[in-house]
């Protein structure tokens, strides 16, 4: 099973280094990861999906909350969330498949972003689903390069 | 000034802790930082964004490119890019002011992705100086939460 877990941090040296140090140093999974500032200047916001049983989990978020300078540990199994995350794929296209990759990113409320003779750049953002579905039309068409933030979540209340 | 690193590693233990090392190390800046799987299930993809003066970003493309199973780092300073962010914010509102804050997200085309007495739960995504506008405004009304992914970026050619 997979799984979203926020960590709020404070901006203090050293404390990512741990957080993603107790994930390595134990073997826990990490399928993406990403690092941002929040409204608070003094705390970033980080967010880990992991997999693991339920035990598993358990136990990473235990030790996430025994970390000095994380005053918050958000773990989204139990509760109502949005999650989201943003993909720029850049797909290879010619005259005869580009209408085609144009519908697929209309039917997915994507956006093209840039426009080359042999490709299209597209921003898709959703939950890891609809992202999934979609990466999985483009490999017909063929993709060049792509790059994930990987996901982000906030609870509904 | 600020600058977009986007390093490909390879799927192998503890690549991305000397990447990480490699900043925290020697001081250098992390404003953003994610990582997220490629179409190659044999590489991750990982993109940061830093600050410093052209010498420091030299210097820090020329240890990346020193590293093991890193196959290459793409630094965008000479490029054409288009570049994106997502973020899932939580805004206060009322019934006087739900109308504006929906009026301000449809302007930025922006989603409203959740909706409680209270709160909206906004996913807005651009570049850099999109969202901090969107964000600034934002604050006039109060932001109860918000996630960050960091910046990723693919080159236009």
């Amino acid at each position: 099973m997979r799984h979203t877990i926020s960590v709020l941090v404070e901006n203090k040296f050293g404390v990512l280094t741990r957080v993603a140090g107790l994930f390595s140093g134990r073997g826990y999974n990490i399928d993406t990861h990403n690092v941002g500032p929040t409204h608070d200047p003094n705390t970033s916001r980080t967010t880990i999906l992991t997999r693991g049983d339920d035990a598993t989990i358990e136990q990473i978020v235990k030790q996430l909350n025994k970390l000095v300078d994380v005053p918050a540990v958000q773990d989204f199994r139990n509760a109502e969330y949005v999650d989201r995350e943003l993909v720029l794929v850049k797909v290879k296209v010619d005259s005869a498949t580009r209408a085609e990759v144009m519908q697929v990113t209309d039917i997915f409320r994507s956006k093209i972003v840039d426009v080359q003779p042999e490709t299209l750049t597209i921003e898709v953002t959703g939950n890891e689903s609809k992202v999934e579905k979609f990466l999985d039309l483009m490999k017909t068409f063929g993709i060049v390069e792509l790059t994930r933030t990987g996901q982000v979540a906030l609870p509904r209340r």
